[in-house]
């Protein structure tokens, strides 16, 4: 569930059926606490509402954007084209290749529009690159991160302990 | 050069360092004798100024637009994204996966705005299929596309001959 | 189900098994009042009746041919040797390779002789590059098609909203 | 040079810039004295001839055709649809995609219209193909075969020999 | 069930995990009655079975070689190393590639031992490519390789007509 | 040439052939008045240096780090594996597959260890990304962003211009 | 189950997610005899625990270290930067690419640090390499790979059998 | 030069036009004073001499083979299929396709028979992994590694070094 707090970064979806995948986003926000948005704006179905939404975003306070998007995946770079905050893109596997088509519409900006892509599907790993970046001022969020930092490699410690007793 | 009487058809480049593709289109369409404007507009780095071409477009007189980008090529679908119109999109190959990136950001557009694509790098059949289209209510336009037709026949046949005696 | 009205557009498949994709484009037709019809001719089983119909269509009155083919997808280019409609090639995803090698076999077209290539499996964008196409002399349709394009767009910022309030 | 013998084998490419390729071909059928011709004819530019080509083959006389062409490669793919003949399809590297276009072109036919399809550029490999063909109804092409792959074997031996002593 | 005639073609699998498919290719053979053999031979598992088999395959009357395989798919080659007879490649799709690594395997052949190469999992083409290579020397199978194009149009005919009156 | 003010970005690169890529984003950042500095660590042959710049870099004052390789670029998720700063990898063409070994190797990254990916070859959005990040916390950074994307677009107009009068 | 013999092989996962993938490997050592360990280490959430291992593995009395990876697959690489022991790296099919992007970020490996990448999935062929190396010193080892291989070309032989009888 | 020791590994070439890249390989078993020989033989030209080389090898006193091959590279498979020795795999870009069909047709081996696959044209690595298995049981070996692992390092810290102060 979004936060009451003003929100920091805008999570957009070219389409409500990517929302399953954009809930993973969502729900690693969360668990770092950090407020988020979550809308739907299509670049091609709906041009001016992801453009505006762009152009209102660091206005707005947001600090981060993330677009996840399938197919022809433009969502992002058309954030991008309207802001100067920076934006992380998740190709989405939505068509028969694989996301081999998003991962390309997504990753191959021009020189002066960078999107900062992540993993087909990856929107975990979206939002933790958010959280990264505003972890650069609030030093909370950085603990937070170290702190996972530590859960991660332990996690995987445990698990080759549990192999080898097994 | 671009004609002097109203222009049908508006072809839009993301860039000019693709200007020599985009005259292979411009050709061809003079040499139907079909009046063109050639412009720039890059749905990345200018992208209100081509989201205001395409939203005039139709007004302006223009009947297709031809929009040619390269790597995340997002101007034939921004430009479909604002109009009506029929939009012919280019890939061009201007990173070294050698189009595949553009061909894939052009032609798996959403359902709701199609973008009609052409070959990687395909600029002279973008506007032959411009004209195919204009033909629809341009009886003198059928006319001359028949007698291409009739004339690439021919070439072949000219060819197979002279391959015979050689 | 086809009008009784003569067929504006031609729309081909390449194997019967294409048939419930090809509805979807028959189903978009339908939604904007356009006569069509449905057909099967496949370029490699019956290249005769293929190329047949091709040459037939322009005397037929038909305006625009949409082909869906999978595989090595010659449908929509032999339709393309044989008139000077314009012709919607729609690359279907019937081998393991998702439809790459249908889209190349689509897209990739010499001078000469364009296929206006829809995404993989794009049915229903096929349809609505042909209404655009018959748009450009019927204000009718073209009212249709902007009625459409709000929509879309009013449909977007609906579930915008919706997730605003969940 | 095409032999004035009646020819057995037809070489046929889809637009004479792919010349310098066939003559590779054409040189293989030489060195086997198989008697052949070489001529243009476009599936898609050049339809009516390509087919009227495959159609009056074997009544002329030919045993084996063998098509090059690039791109959205249709032209060994309309010969078969056309004739009983075995068609050898060589895909050519003609775009920025290195040929991985007109391979999948070429060999992903539908069932019931094989192309016996050889390696992207393999001229030399689609008139061996023909000679096999043709060898197993031609003794004397059979020991010519034989020999060459013992010459084939022997110059790979020769080359590891004089490895050896360099 | 293979024919008690010798075998004119030899049907080779690299693994038996391959016999549905292949059973497509034996299928077809029958339906034209010519006699056929199906075995087993990895060019990796069983290397001295494979090209032995190859060997002596002239030897023994067969005409023509059709081999598939998955993967690394070299049976083709293999056996195309071994003999004069054309040989025929079916790539499977046995990995997650989807075809695309037995593909190259099978066709990249170098200049000297062609494989005549059919699509992924075309295991009936490569039958009637096997068919048409003794139509050359059979009018029998000539005869019924030309009904079955009949047929084949007229089946396509056949389903247009259907839609018409549905 | 690095700035002698406290580097707040870390250009790494994983060989120094890839020197003249890198000295993009280094121009990119000077443009910008961004203090950087720029070094040599390779994840395979010096992985304790590696690795040690990227444990060290958040005390060390640094707040973006951004990884340039080719092949199986692994430098870039090496960094990402140490540290909670932003890494934005640029995956460089240096094989005969165009970038794409880099770009999957730089790209698809596991949950919980994000690299933020831009183009192949994208050094100076790589710059323009860390930019974007250091301006969320300096609004003179966000003022020059601002300029440029003013600049950027009128850049863009100027060219259209310019075409409108040729 | 791992063998209590001090280990000579270290396999290694990069998630335990990899297991079912990763006992085929060990399947494939116990049917040798080959005392082994398996673990979990991921080169991007516990870098530590991935090269400690490595730096490690030598002085413990490990001969060869077989790593299994899906996505951006490092660990094979990264293992292989921190031993002079040969690393066996199988890229393992986690996204919808099929492992394509695990294939190349583990083979395609700079100058200088070797990985000896299998199939993807080739968890078996990893193993059977492993103990191809260890048998150049061990002797019984060696039987035992002869007789495998014996048995593999029996078995097929056998098939062959079969399907000549059935 | 070869030495006049007895050779440990066999250098194997599909083509003497492969030689330069294979010279590489030759140059880096040189430079760790490893005996090595040099050879010729084609799986599909000349298959008895390769595989009645692969199945000399061990007993003429070879520890590892080291094979490179182009397009359909089925060399190191071939090898492979006839030894027990470990047998390294380079795959050649000699194809427009760029390596990737040499690459997939030597590393997508069956359950039974491994290739230790490395980069596409990664000949030195080749070399390196052989000697990496040779060191098992080769102490002066193991140190000239264990050298030369850390040269790679120290090369690349003094390039870093070299860039801070230029």
């Amino acid at each position: 569930m979004p936060s009451k707090d003003s929100p920091l970064v805008g999570l957009v979806m070219g389409s409500d059926s990517d929302l399953p995948v954009m809930r993973e986003a969502a729900a690693a926000l969360e668990s770092f606490g950090v407020p988020y948005e979550l809308t739907v704006a299509s670049a091609h179905r709906s041009p001016a509402l992801a453009s505006g939404y762009a152009r209102a975003a660091r206005d707005r306070g947001l600090k981060v954007l993330v677009a996840g998007a399938g197919l022809a995946a433009h969502l992002a770079g058309a954030l991008a084209a309207e802001t100067i905050l920076p934006v992380v893109g998740i190709p989405l596997a939505s068509s028969p290749l694989g996301g081999l088509d998003s991962l390309l519409s997504t990753v191959m900006m021009p020189n002066g529009v960078p999107v900062a892509t992540v993993a087909i599907g990856g929107a975990q790993n979206a939002a933790i690159l958010a959280v990264q970046i505003l972890a650069l001022s609030d030093e909370s969020l950085a603990e937070k991160l170290l702190e996972r930092k530590v859960a991660l490699a332990s996690a995987v410690a445990e698990k080759a302990a549990a192999l080898k007793t097994s």
